[in-house]
């Protein structure tokens, strides 16, 4: 076997680990032990944060952001083996939906898929699938980049007339938190699921669940999963090691299980065939090679996948990539203040350092993932582009549409009641899904 | 760190199963290949199928019978650090439960504890407890050894007036075939139960469940012992390594969540500390030390056990100690002359090798299990030990209780309907558990 970097890397991460290890057990004060042990815990609790966070994104497996915070999503998709989303994919969307496709498609945002033209030639047939995506719920005050996913799959459920189902992994996160428990990882669940209701997801076509309540009804799936997929595997997709717990070892067939049909009895009994189509972000990519590997041996079809790159972190250009520092996202409890100030602070930055191209100056990629309008974007580049227009004008204009934004979401998301939530989480049929 | 004796063990036979690999890879013709790997499987499982039988008493974990399949019982309990069930423990028993003591207990078949005085404290301060004992469901056909720990649990269930969980791990049993299908076990799983049933458990006191239908209504306990038990730690306990599935990797913590009483909130609303005895064979002591280490971490009671020895294998003295063969042991399903065959054949053997030591002699430990009078056991012994009673008469005497045994238990096993099946696996209240 050829040892790859990344083996390498977490070989050397090991050792560090082992040395800390060392010195550890030279300490024989117990109760400065145990502040130690502490400060290391949450230590290691940011670091899951961050691995979650915009800032470092793609973690803990295979590849991280370098250079400022850019990603070589080219170089990604080779690596991953997935296919680019290419202009004649999303002309083929605006024909089968007879809508503008959205503009996270348009604009590159969601840019790499699995087999998605394969669900796109059976949805010609006039067969159906069934949406599928989710999310660790981490921190109450979720940020942008954290509502892209929902955004996108809000959208496809309405242009294909499709069932979604939202998982809500409330145990990964509490295998990997050392200060949370059950409880507070249940209740964060339910205030995540508020921002994603708020997205607009339709009542009579999305089933939300977290997996403390539900994981139980499709563990035959999550078993079947399970019994084919070999350890020695998953410390090869996602970094584990032998001081891993089995509770962490043994999840990931819980995020692969609800990718068939037959682990939703209640809404598609008898269809264990439907395909399944994952609008999620590229980080999550193993996790479904995985699924995809194994479900031939079961019997089913592999699911397709439709993947977003990511809203860089505000801060990216100064190299401050800390998920503590909350200037480093638009968040959806943010106010007006708030966001006219980060979009200021943003611009002190550019200015400073003379981005004034479009590619890598993020006050106009984030234009680019909010600005709905093509015709005014196309304007913006090219005036701002050539010196015409001032920063100070684009700032405005990039602070009013993320304050449209956030607005938004802030009053729908004030609507969603814990009745709603309730409703949404119901285990019931779903008789107008494809209507 | 030293190295075991048990891991020099297990580095050998990986060794041996790389070589096996090696030479795997060499043959090219693919159905050669192809049969040749079933072959392995089929092997793989008869290898199981063994650790379960009386045959191969303590697997794959740390000690397995030699000697001709005399375990040394007392050096088992200083192995695994239980204590022995001593004579002042048994009249214990008989004093605070007003009735003779078990046959199993009074004879040492169930001859070693962990806390089982601690249970007996609180129970007589006037607090309860519950039983939790459990089966994997391997085969249709159960022996006399299967039953041993759900004849003892019912006699405790009565003599304590307590609640009994049973647990059927059809997932367990999924992850480690080769050949069966999550239904293939589920059905075995009924079917067992059946048998479970028929040792006489009371229905206002029994809660039976198999894990694909109930470990989702108990996986918040799961996931808490599986967040605290690390990979290093279940190789250690377990002999689990890398090839490994993660489902067999993440089960442990399957089978020890059911000794938490939250573990089942139907029965024990607001009960959390309600304390667990878990009569069982002595080969699930890791699992439960497993549980035991973790407790104190998820605030829970450590869960006691009161362990069985085995009951041997008919062959056990002419070296034949294969599970797949049916002479090995008396099924429940043997008839009136199946069991005269099989005592027929003990007795020549034991004749032809002259034994007459009731230590090692197997139909006299037979009787020493079954046979209930203890004065005439006592008689027996004695005559027999001393040459006065001949072999051709202890033959007939052993063969009349074990039919009687297997006749009762398959009388009350044919009266066993699918309706009590679900009756006894309902999840529902037991209003006069302790009653």
């Amino acid at each position: 076997m050829v040892e790859t970097m990344e083996e390498k890397t977490i070989q050397e991460i090991k050792q560090l680990m082992q040395l800390i290890d060392q010195k550890l057990s030279s300490v024989l004060s117990s109760p400065m032990k145990h502040d130690l042990i502490h400060e290391i815990n949450q230590w290691s609790d940011e670091k899951q944060e961050e691995s979650e966070s915009l800032d470092q994104f793609l973690n803990p497996w295979e590849v991280s952001a370098k250079d400022g915070g850019k990603i070589d999503y080219d170089k990604l998709v080779d690596k991953f083996g997935c296919e680019r989303v290419d202009q004649s994919l999303i002309d083929r969307v605006h024909r089968l939906t007879s809508r503008d496709p959205h503009v996270f498609l348009r604009r590159g945002v969601f840019f790499a898929h699995r087999d998605f033209n394969e669900i796109l030639d059976s949805y010609e047939r006039g067969d159906k699938f069934y949406l599928y995506t989710g999310r660790g719920p981490s921190s109450e005050a979720l940020h942008l980049g954290h509502l892209i996913p929902f955004m996108f799959t809000k959208y496809l459920q309405e242009a294909f007339k499709v069932p979604v189902v939202i998982q809500l992994t409330d145990d990964e996160k509490f295998y990997w938190s050392k200060t949370l428990t059950v409880e507070d990882t249940e209740s964060l669940a339910r205030e995540n699921i508020k921002d994603i209701i708020a997205c607009g997801f339709d009542l009579e076509k999305t089933f939300i669940f977290k997996n403390f309540d539900f994981a139980g009804k499709f563990y035959k799936n999550t078993a079947k999963v399970g019994k084919y997929v070999r350890y020695n595997k998953v410390t090869a997709i996602f970094g584990f090691s032998d001081e891993y717990s089995i509770g962490k070892i043994g999840f990931p067939p819980v995020q692969a299980a609800p990718s068939f049909a037959s682990s939703f009895q209640h809404l598609f009994p008898g269809k264990d065939n439907l395909r399944c189509l994952i609008p999620c972000a590229i980080d999550q990519d193993p996790y479904f090679r995985m699924t995809r590997d194994v479900a031939p041996r079961l019997g089913y079809s592999k699911p397709a996948l439709i993947e977003s790159s990511f809203l860089p972190s505000l801060k990216a250009m100064n190299g401050k990539m800390s998920a503590s520092n909350p200037n480093s996202a638009i968040y959806v409890t943010d106010n007006t203040k708030d966001i006219k100030k980060k979009v200021n602070d943003l611009f002190f930055i550019c200015d400073n350092l003379l981005f004034t191209n479009s590619q890598v100056d993020i006050p106009f990629k984030y234009l680019s993932f909010f600005l709905d309008d093509d015709t005014e974007l196309e304007h913006i580049k090219k005036e701002y582009g050539e010196g015409r227009m001032l920063s100070g004008e684009v700032k405005q204009r990039l602070a009013e549409v993320l304050i449209e934004v956030v607005e938004r979401h802030r009053r729908a998301r004030a609507a969603v009641t814990d009745y709603m939530v309730d409703e949404f989480m119901a285990e019931r049929p779903l008789p107008n899904m494809f209507k």
